[in-house]
């Protein structure tokens, strides 16, 4: 395994950057802690690992998981010290690696059959995000796009929240409205505003035929602009007095209500 | 209106305390940010506002807020600077308040009409109980209990996270399973583990009548010793090759799918 020890070695700043941005130049995913890399690791070839970085006291407890990389990938050694002053977390767990997640497009993701799409408007908190991520993979949506002005779902705080979801699912960032729309309503998929103040509720719709559904702001929910794309208004009936669930939830609660419908046929 | 100078005055030393922690010597909440202290200003009476401490920059912003104030309570107005070292936020908003929730008992929470309960046992993520808090409130549950080993639910986070449904809920901190458990099979109520492993689906159960469901925690479930207490057992289906979703996810969906069942008769 090599060794570095110097902080301006270049594969150590690269790292340094992207755990703090979430993407390197190149579009790679910067991962930290065993349960990630691991999980990045087990969606090979989809997920391709580059690079490895593992501090100096974790070199026997994480060499199984280095076995695991490709052939063509490089396992870097550096001290506990400097894996500190790389790593983002709050109690460095001195594994991270480099991934690079596999291509999506658009086009692709909405040939899925029987579409189910989130589509994240404007949602800023990374971790409503990344859960969001987790449950639409759960719950057999085919992808995820945000729309620009939402949170980048490569965030780090996203991707743990994501749980490893983010290795699985197609996510796409920064779709462009004008892209996404046309395009649906072409394919007739039903567009669906999740919209506190609908009358009509989320489980009086038939939710079994193709549909995207849009998860708008924490705090002032859809874009106006955005929800007049939607040719369906549901609301997720609460407790009177009570102002809304969290968006995260509301999302994922769309999203169980729609395989429930369709008798959770993954 | 009240003004203090001091950082080592026995109020401003009370809030810092609190808004640290959570809760006050006297059992009293802490809340900051304007959402927050009007949530609580607007749940009066059964929610009691005791003091309220303003950054001197915000005297006019928040002098309507002000107004809300019972006459008993009292208004204390510092400086930004001192508001700085008190608050817990990085971007402190110029207003915290100490309210008082109402008292809540176990036996006055289990006698709710067709009982919806849910149980919090080893939850970690104050976020997560937040999150929780708001779901069991939205979708009607009577009270939340939480067990010994699991995050506080006056945790700043969670409150943060409940968006004011704590001040809504009856919330119980910290019961002792051996008090909850024989109490719940001597009123016939199902005790539901969400358990990834059951075979069994939440929505061929019949979730209609009076109910409590455990949550576990985020890593590892609901600790053996509790699941073994459950009188069923039962799963989200969740697409294969996936793990699970968010455990505050998890609980959300389960509080909705008993809520749908019920006809959302709140």
């Amino acid at each position: 395994m090599r060794q570095i020890s110097s902080a301006t070695n270049s594969l150590v700043k690269a790292y340094r950057r992207a755990l703090a941005d979430g993407l390197t130049r190149d579009g790679w995913l910067a991962v930290e802690g065993p349960f990630l890399v691991e999980e990045a690791l087990r969606a090979a070839p989809a997920v391709r690992t580059h690079s490895m970085l593992i501090a100096e006291s974790g070199r026997v407890k994480f060499a199984p998981l280095a076995e695991l990389l490709p052939a063509e990938a490089e396992a870097v050694e550096i001290s506990d010290h400097l894996f500190g002053q790389v790593s983002q977390t709050e109690k460095p767990q001195g594994l991270a690696a480099l991934v690079e997640l596999p291509r999506r497009d658009l086009e692709t993701a909405l040939e899925a059959k029987n579409l189910l799409l989130l589509v994240a408007c404007g949602l800023q908190d990374p971790g409503n995000l990344g859960t969001l991520v987790r449950s639409a993979a759960g719950f057999g949506a085919a992808a995820l796009c945000t729309l620009p002005g939402t949170v980048s779902p490569f965030n780090p705080k996203a991707v743990r929240s994501s749980a490893g979801a983010i290795f699985h699912l197609p996510v796409l960032a920064g779709v462009a409205g004008h892209d996404l729309f046309p395009r649906l309503r072409a394919a007739r998929v039903e567009i669906i505003a999740a919209d506190r103040h609908s009358p009509t509720s989320l489980c009086q719709a038939d939710l079994k035929g193709p549909l995207a559904v849009l998860v708008g702001n924490e705090a002032s929910g859809l874009p106006p602009e955005i929800a007049r794309e939607a040719t369906l208004r549901l609301s997720i009936p609460i407790r009177p007095g009570m102002d809304s669930v969290n968006a995260a939830t509301a999302g994922s609660v769309f999203l169980y209500e729609a395989a429930r419908q369709r008798g959770f046929s993954y």
